[in-house]
């Protein structure tokens, strides 16, 4: 197996390094960021390296300088990451966490890693979650609470249900899988009497997917589903926009869950935390997200490839 | 302690009587509904009762019929119940799961206990739940996703957050609570770039309650106020819409939670699901939401009294 880690910024260096630290070395990880960032983490760790000028096959951990690029570090990182990973120079692309509003400010143009990926491999990404018992796709991901009503579209929800199905079946090998569609409104809009989006837009698309052969079920009140996914009745829940979906997420999983993009022709895991700069160098930025995020990456590169 | 239960209506006979038959009776219980449905709920559990014509303050269970009133027999209950509490006839009230759907049909003109209880006792009550490890307090409760942003105002914020801080005084006894209020937007608005409700409203009203003396911390993003809660560093998360708060609550706490009326002249708890029609009758009902309702009634009582 063959990865490339993008580390990132604020604790992703020493993250990525202490997880390398824990993973098994029978893999060929490609580091790429600041050379200057990611060298002396893994010294502190101490984890052995070597340099590189792309993407390398061998087994151990090779770091790729990206920081004589025109963009910061970190971003020429993920576009030299996605680009071998989609010239089968590696695996799967595993990212740690970037400071969005600091790149914003040097003229990064992305909401965040999952749409510039989306815009890298021209595919439509859909932002999904996974942490030791909860697995969740949303619908909506990064847009003020008023904007998220109308942005509930037929499309848009069948887009998410069937690549969350797919996903499951591909990259997690469960044959039939049973997904679970939350309402958007309180109590599923109560038969109408709090919204109608789940009569006039989530009751027919689910109808429809269900004709398709689906394994859904819903819409229905988001405790339920989320009550009924952590008792392991479901695969994964589709929920309507982001705190619907990351609150019950991380409550349960705390710092294990792991941002998994799905939809995209490259494998990529992340980090779901941010930068955390107040922890950095302190030693007490927990590594787990970023080891699960690793390991996710090779379960799903070692079962499309029948190992 | 004198507690009077409205059973309410599906399993909320079987459910009460089955809690009965566990929790302490040093308890004056006075049962208020169809007296055809909750003897025989009563007998089924092994529970010993006597009839009333109001609220009794003798030790064991009493029932006193509802049925040949007006209303719906679980409506005039809650109305004969509360104006016990007022009354001073008995210590607090303990509801179980009504059928609002089914009521409204019949005429009843609320959206559910808490309004009801609100306009009998001509107060203005905060929504709260309270489960295991979690306590939460909702700024809106029962409105469509769409409606929500526009009806967080920093008076209703403020108004929340202080009944929430004198409950959590007067009710558990906490002496310097810890709240955490939180965002309305994912990431609590990421620095205006996904909502301006954080920065508009929520901090400016924030700010002037710490100032106030208010041990209270945010606008954060829910993630982050949830977790911190179920690490048991925070006393109440204080939650923008119905959704944001219960999600991860339930989800915690399973079927333990209770909702808890903040604001109202008379202490109420309640279970926190609904009528379940389908397990009526099948056993298979899990009472420990009352059980909680009625424990948690009996704590706030004698604390008030300081027993």
């Amino acid at each position: 197996v063959r990865l490339v880690v993008t580390p990132g910024m604020g604790i992703g260096p020493e993250v990525t390094a202490r997880a390398l630290s824990e993973v098994s070395h029978e893999v060929a990880f490609t580091l790429m960021g600041a050379a200057t960032e990611l060298q002396p983490a893994l010294d502190e760790a101490g984890v052995p390296w070597t340099t590189a000028s792309s993407a390398c096959g061998c087994t151990g951990v090779c770091v790729v300088d990206t920081s004589s690029s025109d963009e910061p570090a970190p971003v020429a990182a993920i576009r030299l990451g996605a680009r071998a990973v989609m010239d089968g120079e590696a695996d799967a692309l595993v990212t740690g966490p970037i400071h969005k509003a600091r790149l914003r400010q040097q003229g990064f143009p992305f909401m965040g890693h999952t749409d510039m990926l989306g815009e890298l491999c021209a595919a439509r990404p859909v932002m999904a979650f996974t942490g030791g018992r909860l697995r969740v796709a949303l619908v909506t991901t990064h847009l003020p609470l008023e904007a998220v009503s109308g942005a509930i579209t037929p499309e848009r929800v069948a887009h998410t249900v069937r690549t969350a199905h797919d996903a499951l079946v591909d990259d997690l090998g469960i044959t039939a899988p049973k997904l679970m569609l939350c309402g958007l409104n309180p109590h599923a809009g109560e038969g109408g009497e709090l919204g109608d989006t789940e009569q006039r837009v989530l009751q027919p698309v689910a109808d429809m997917l269900r004709a398709e052969g689906l394994g859904l079920t819903g819409p229905i009140c988001a405790e339920t589903a989320f009550m009924s996914a952590a008792r392991g009745e479901v695969d994964m829940v589709v929920a309507m926009y982001h705190d619907q979906g990351l609150v019950p997420l991380k409550v349960v999983d705390f710092g294990r869950s792991v941002n998994w993009t799905l939809g995209l022709p490259i494998i990529r895991t992340s980090v779901d935390h941010g930068t955390a700069d107040s922890l950095v160098g302190t030693g007490r930025a927990d590594s787990s997200s970023m080891t699960s995020a690793i390991q996710l990456a090779m379960d799903i590169v070692r079962r499309r490839a029948g190992l």
